[in-house]
């Protein structure tokens, strides 16, 4: 199509060069040779998403000298846009310049659909734009009685005719608002539509009269066992709008996932409550963020979810009955892709799309997935550990040879849920704390306070009462610091006053507690960590530990070169004190690091790009699942997990900041020994 | 894959025949052949769809000698069989026998999965089954721990290893209920799946535990301006289980289509009142047939709606405002494809699939497609029209070379509305009339009672009361009986009694009156027909012609060759008296043949048949749409027409029937002339 005498034009930053026929337009030219340039309205002038910024005199680099004269006059149309809604100096409108000689042409970054969003977060990955849903500006034919055709037909042969997309699809509830838009419109719409992965046809999933060229927007949720929580994310820059949390409130069913399983087998109907309860509550989460955001629930297309496999189900409306016993069978582990009435949510358009990440196996859900394709272990060059931390923890292991995946019943301990002092992470909860190994005095520092607890200006800050437990990462850190005080044995006992030198240390019961914040003079509570506390975080960690350790001997390894503690809670815990703990194996502590809420931006990546999906659906079927229920050494590791051993310095990088004391708390036998006899007894 | 020296199997009636490797199961032997043999089980020897009769000796005509041990001994499968449910004599389960020699197997037809179904009320074209909903059993790997997949992964995988069937989908509702009835069947399930002619992926609609051979149904339902008819139909067989109809609830929101599109305009909300009142009406309905049935609303696993675009609209939740004013444009004319939850329908599987016809134009609907359908008109030889008689009358005027189509606004004169003494077709409505030239006196026959009025009989049976008005083939006839007894003129005008030579013309303000029956005395109805009727017959009739007039000039064309009457209505209509009438044009009366319900048939055609919906919506895009409301030719005809003229013998076989008198009633002036002196005066 292009003579050997035609104009060359050069595009950046893409790089992409080609000769073109003088007269084309540089939106032209740019679909010509595939460069990445935005439009809305197809090429009429009107929604500048085309903006280009053209470059002249002599280029060397690309071999190029630019005249004067190489691109057309600025034109009635660009002059009509700049004085209505005003063109940055030096731009143009791609769809109006022609080329006319040799060109440089920059397309800015907001001009381009496929932009990259750079996380500020956590910059593991950066999100390339390449949303399902998008919009497009058509001009529908006028019904003729001539030749009698419905409206959407002749909507869909404008698709085709001004954007070459074919077989458009409409949901009934989309047709019906079609003809009074349609008309309102003049003829001219917007439609937002939506075509994924998967090859289905292109479906309409919303429709305005004229021009629209945003907003428009998704939500990615994180459907967690305890909270929900949902970002409205929009489509075309990738920027999150508003995000919100809200208590699940299936909570009200059971704590932890397996009572919630067992509610829906000892009640018929049990899960149909649960399912409504928990999309009730979206729905509100969306009614929230659509207020915060000041958007009409119209403009919201789409959703992206992620959670563990009884979410998944419960969400879905499955009943969970057959993931709370060996096989652990999944409904179904593909990724699923719904309508917004599916799933009964309220406060999108009702057409919206609903995409829910595959699940990896019975115990590893779609909140796994979109952990995997957050950190993408299998594009790992050294071998990375990910943990994410929950009720649940999710595991993964690999490297570019292989991944692997289980799950592990660490329980809600971590959460601070079966702790005697436990609380959830809020305002008044011990969230970080310090022992002195001389002294054996605490020091700590609660949710909403800036200073520790003896810094000066805290009592003034927190008062007497604002003490009011110890949340997750506040236990974890306890834990590791009785330890590394010798307040606790290698086999997690704690010891007595003189044992220790510290009245702190009080008898309760048979065994003893210590005491971090007595606030009961001031009718507060008394905070301490019993035995029954540290045999709580012992299992857990000795759960999370053991999962592993598992996928290790899989991998016949028995070290990691990293580290990854992922989940909203991972975020929180100290490196430091998960080792001492033995949460995570060891591996030198600059080589642990948080992804913060990896489930979450995992949801976010896919819902901002439709190539992300088809990966991790890919990646999914290429994990190796590890079933820890079944496995036999996953008991093994275990009980050998059970202790806060000795360290004896396999890292120096570890051993420099802490070497546990070789103590041992001499009594009658261990706490199990001494309940054992009593039920003789 | 066969030798030369393999037996040769011949199969009967097809003729399909090749040869197979000794011990090829007849199943299979079938399938490598393309012969069309049944199988729900997939070759496990327990549903028998498979059951053939095999022939022995010689067979001159195949070329072929069947030895007694052409097909291998009778086995425990199909002994068992036998002993449990009984095979016929001569039949043998097609999956257990085996090929050894040269075979000639004859499959009978109820084992045959596309078989024809003959019509029997009017066989114009008989049915071919190929039905979009099928029964196919299924073996699924039991779940494995160690190698997770969902219940839903592996039964995808069992229908593409057990029968081919790939990328099968399902609605998240099935797969709520995929698990207790995976567990039930103990991992061996019929699923109902439905392929139909869009190239959409299959979909599982339904699955019940075990093998389940039937029944399976689907509905073909009428959705008329008055009346709804729906038909449950065997989706294995073809037949007709039961049918049932009701009165359209949106006749409270106006009788005609007008009427219900004005109410929509009027009243905010309106159309979606009408949308709620037609679908629960339709639920009633399949209710009422499943209870009839005896089945459970489980089978009932697909819908086929036929409609006029107002209906249609309605049906859809579509506002029909548009199809009110010119230019009469439809959201959508393409056929649609939608599940039972998007129209709300209930007492069918949730999942059942939709299917709605394509309409042609804004007047002329997807009933008027289903005529076609059923009627074929582009597939005759001489040239045929076609015109469903209702309220709207369509009208198809085509043969092999080209089709058009035209609605014409007849009103609902025809029906029995707007006539004085009108009414529905139900008992005591006088359907059969006759008047005798000479004496003017009238006989008539009323619909359940046998006898004639005049009979013997007759009052006992009917009694002094049972006569209740005149239904809409009996105005028909009535009017056209009038002017062949010389009661009328041409002009459509009644003579007194002084000039008709008979009392019962009697005066009714300034016109005439004809008596057809006084049940005053009796407490009864004075059954006349009064200028205003003939004027309202007149009018339909006009309509009606100068509909088929304008696609005759659009063929150029001033006669045709045959005459389908269509519609319920249509059945009951008598072909002379239309032709006195001028109701349709001149043609020998043998020419004329009503084809009963033809939409409803092509409702049932497009239920049973696949390719029928692919050959309709294809002939829908190829038919010439007339748009009667736009044609000035067409007022012209209409005013034309409007008269009942002398007729001067063009057709002989009419004329041996009936000679129109050519009388003259000189009054005062026409009607509307009188009534134009009235308003001046």
């Amino acid at each position: 199509m292009s003579e050997p005498q035609d104009p060359l034009v050069v595009f950046t930053p893409s790089g992409k060069r080609g000769r073109v026929a003088p007269g084309t337009t540089v939106l032209a030219a740019a679909r010509r040779l595939g460069v990445d340039l935005d439009s809305v309205c197809g090429g009429r002038g009107i929604c500048s998403k085309c903006q280009v910024s053209p470059a002249y005199g002599e280029f060397a680099k690309h071999g190029v000298h630019v005249d004067d004269d190489a691109l057309s006059a600025w034109n009635e149309v660009e002059a009509r846009y700049d004085r209505i809604r005003g063109l940055a100096k030096g731009r143009r409108l791609g769809c109006q310049a022609q080329i006319q000689g040799d060109m440089v042409i920059d397309v800015p970054r907001e001009s381009q659909v496929h932009k990259q969003v750079v996380r500020k977060e956590a910059a593991m990955r950066d999100i390339t734009m390449n949303p399902a849903t998008r919009l497009v500006f058509v001009e529908v034919q006028e019904p003729d009685m001539h030749e009698p055709t419905g409206d959407f037909e002749r909507l869909a042969r404008a698709l085709k005719a001004q954007w070459d997309i074919e077989g458009v699809t409409a949901d009934p509830t989309l047709l019906a608002r079609l003809q009074p838009v349609l008309r309102k419109g003049n003829w001219q719409v917007t439609v937002a539509l939506h075509k994924d992965h998967t090859g289905a046809p292109p479906r309409i999933v919303e429709v305005w009269p004229g021009l629209q060229e945003g907003p428009l927007y998704g939500l990615a949720i994180d459907l967690g066992s305890t909270t929900i929580a949902a970002h409205l994310t929009d489509l075309v820059t990738g920027a999150v709008a508003a995000s919100a949390g809200a208590m699940n409130p299936q909570i009200r069913f059971g704590e932890d996932l397996m009572s919630r399983v067992s509610y829906a087998m000892m009640n018929p109907g049990g899960d149909k409550e649960m399912t409504a309860a928990v999309r009730e509550a979206i729905s509100g989460l969306i009614a929230d963020l659509a207020q915060e955001a000041e958007i009409e629930a119209d403009r919201i297309v789409e959703a992206v979810f992620v959670c563990n496999p009884v979410m998944h189900h419960l969400l879905l409306g499955f009943d969970p009955v057959e993931l709370g016993q060996a096989p652990f069978a999944l409904v179904t582990s593909n990724s699923m892709g719904l309508g917004a009435g599916d799933l009964e949510l309220t406060g999108l358009t009702p057409r919206a799309r609903i995409y829910v990440l595959p699940c990896i196996a019975g115990h590893v859900g779609a909140d796994a997935a979109a952990v995997a394709l957050s950190e993408q272990p299998g594009k790992s060059e050294d071998l990375v550990l990910v943990v994410d931390v929950g009720t649940n923890a999710e595991i993964l292991l690999g490297d570019t040879s292989r991944v692997l995946a289980c799950s592990s019943p660490t329980g809600p301990a971590f959460e601070g849920a079966q702790i005697s002092s436990g609380q959830r992470a809020a305002p008044g909860a011990i969230e970080r704390i310090e022992i002195d190994p001389v002294t054996k005095e605490p020091r700590f520092r609660i949710i909403g306070v800036e200073q520790w607890s003896d810094e000066d200006g805290f009592t003034e800050a927190a008062g007497p009462t604002a003490i009011t437990g110890i949340c997750g990462s506040g236990i974890i850190e306890a834990v590791a610091e009785m330890r590394m005080a010798g307040l606790l044995d290698p086999s997690g006992l704690i010891g007595s006053a003189e044992q220790c030198g510290t009245a702190r240390c009080i008898p309760d019961g048979r065994t003893q507690s210590y005491v971090i914040w007595d606030g009961t003079e001031a009718g507060g509570p008394l905070i301490a960590v019993t035995q029954g506390d540290i045999r709580a975080i012992q299992l857990a960690k000795s759960a999370l530990y053991a999962g592993a350790r598992l996928l290790m001997d899989e991998r016949s390894v028995d070290k990691v070169d990293r580290v990854v503690l992922a989940g909203a809670f991972g975020a929180h815990i100290s490196p430091k004190h998960a080792m001492v703990l033995g949460m995570i194996p060891d591996v030198p502590l600059d080589k642990v690091t948080s992804a913060g809420n990896a489930a979450g931006t995992g949801a976010r990546i896919a819902l901002c790009n439709i190539d992300a999906r088809a990966e991790i659906e890919r990646t999914v079927r290429e994990i190796t699942k590890v079933e820890t229920a079944i496995e036999p050494k996953f008991q093994e590791h275990f009980v050998a997990a059970n202790a806060i051993p000795h360290k004896t310095d396999p890292f120096p990088e570890l051993s420099r900041i802490v070497t546990l004391p070789d103590v041992s708390f001499n009594t009658y036998g261990s706490e199990s020994g001494g309940r054992r006899r009593r039920r003789r007894g």
